[in-house]
């Protein structure tokens, strides 16, 4: 009974203080719905559009949400790119300066659009460099505040907001949530909408949607504990590909989740030629599998109403180009 | 001094009761900026995405306003595609039945879209067919209305609440609008929206954009005639191949607008990469000319803050994906 009564590291108030830091500056994105989609699923998909989020993805309110609250001298980052264009854009808003550290083979789109918010960048080698060794190493030398891109309860409380403004948009259409799909990496997102969710719709089921050999949080979930993703795991969803769940993240998970759904990037794939043809929308990969979720039916969707969170659109042209060229 | 004391077929009490009929019904489509399409002109662009609305485009507000008005038994449309999905959605939400005559050439998302909406479509061949005479024909023998794409006071004033919305949009973000870009084929949608923006923002140029090869607009305009193109002439803009502008639009066009502008295929494909990039939003050609035209200097953009209509994202994948490969 004690992890019951434990408080958890984001509470409701916190994603309400952030939604008040973030008025006027992160734009509330629009809840969207199609006839094509809905029909294909037999219910109805009220779907957040991140991509439209000020530097292409949620991860700019967490970080405007951080900075805001902590207003540190100088702020380092590392990250596979949208956290990295999140922390840069926030920094320069408060007239801070950043530092990010992000991996050399991150797409050419996240690395420039990081350089082109003003950001100092830093590359390394994803396979033998460790990451928040360095970003650790400048935080010491420089002085400046490292933002995770998680595991932080102001991130998880910043992000929250998409969960918040979800619950009060598909209010406002006399839309009633069944269930919530977002997008599982390190987790801070969907912590932070299932703390928002729960809170704001009574009953309704948030479920992580991961990509295959990166159901980390699915498994840990299922096990009770915290495991780890193979370390040979490969997938075209840049975005999700966190080594296991935050400690933090995790916490709030393993109360809140009604489970983690897996799936496959020929699925990914699909759901982002749909979103291109019915939803007008870029989605990159990581940001498509919630919405690859629902239309690979991982869970019932007749008569049921799903709100579906889409988290980011930083995907390359050739990429994209790609992905549309593929058989359906 | 007759021309100016003349009252124009669409007033902006028509606007706001078409913004009455399609409350709720129609996307109130957010409006988008970007940091960096700003840095590129040196001024602030406050983006309308109408690929956001139902059907994927603009069509359907003046679609759903002019039949929720006239409450035909059935209706009839002659339309290249964007018009045709408007009509048919409109349609099936009224429970009117719609037949749809559409060039058989058209994009076949625009084609396969139209029928899944549940309406009956008719093919023509562009070059050796008379679709206004194919669509009168249909009314004749079946008692249907006919649903003209743009010549028509209740179409022109639905196509205006993306003027109108526009304006209060801009106004809440403390926005004062120098000038405004809308796309041009007959001209209703610059006509309804040159209605709402001149009335709500005094002293706003509003400025129809065209196709290099279908300036019909900026050319009469110019001449203060109604002007033919010729022939012969060709552009992948799909949606803006009107022969010359359309009897009411020009009434209106003529008085309100402060002139044309027009652009390159070339620079409209620029236009269409900026806005996967940097918008994340999928733009069909005929959508982007009045961003082409901002982005390649067709107008002063320095310091200044201009509305620009993106009107609709009804593009096949095969078309959307070469115009990504393009050289910028």
């Amino acid at each position: 009974m004690s992890a019951l009564t434990t408080e958890l590291p984001v509470r409701f108030a916190d994603v309400e203080a952030a939604a008040e830091r973030l008025r006027g500056v992160a734009v509330t994105t629009p809840l969207l719905e199609s006839e094509a989609l809905n029909a294909l699923v037999g219910g109805r998909l009220l779907i957040k559009p991140e991509p439209l989020q000020r530097t292409g993805s949620f991860k700019f309110r967490g970080a405007y949400n951080a900075i805001a609250a902590l207003r540190p001298p100088a702020v380092v980052a590392y990250s596979s790119g949208n956290h990295a264009q999140g922390v840069a854009l926030a920094a320069r808003l408060l007239g801070i300066s950043a530092t990010i550290v992000m991996p050399a083979d991150a797409p050419r789109t996240k690395l420039d659009g990081t350089r082109a918010l003003g950001a100092a960048v830093v590359t390394y080698d994803r396979a033998t460099d460790d990451r928040e060794a360095i970003g650790r190493e400048i935080a010491e030398r420089t002085g400046a505040v490292l933002i995770r891109p998680y595991d932080e309860p102001l991130i998880m409380a910043g992000q929250g907001t998409v969960g918040l403004e979800l619950a009060e948009q598909a209010a406002r259409i006399g839309g009633r949530l069944d269930a919530a799909l977002v997008c599982c990496g390190g987790g801070g997102l969907v912590a932070g909408c299932a703390v928002a969710l729960t809170h704001e719709v009574p009953g309704i089921e948030v479920y992580a949607v991961e990509p295959e050999g990166f159901d980390d949080t699915a498994r840990s979930l299922a096990a009770g504990q915290r495991l780890r993703n193979a370390v040979d795991a490969r997938s075209f969803c840049d975005a999700l590909l966190a080594p296991m769940p935050g400690e933090l993240t995790f916490a709030v998970n393993a109360r809140l989740l009604a489970g983690g759904l897996v799936v496959t990037d020929a699925e990914v794939a699909s759901a982002m030629r749909l979103a291109f043809r019915h939803l007008k929308l870029v989605i990159e990969p990581g940001g498509a599998v919630a919405l690859a979720a629902a239309l690979a039916g991982k869970l019932p969707t007749r008569d049921r109403t799903i709100g579906i969170v889409v988290s980011g659109g930083n995907v390359d042209a050739e990429l994209f180009a790609d992905v549309l060229g593929r058989a359906a």
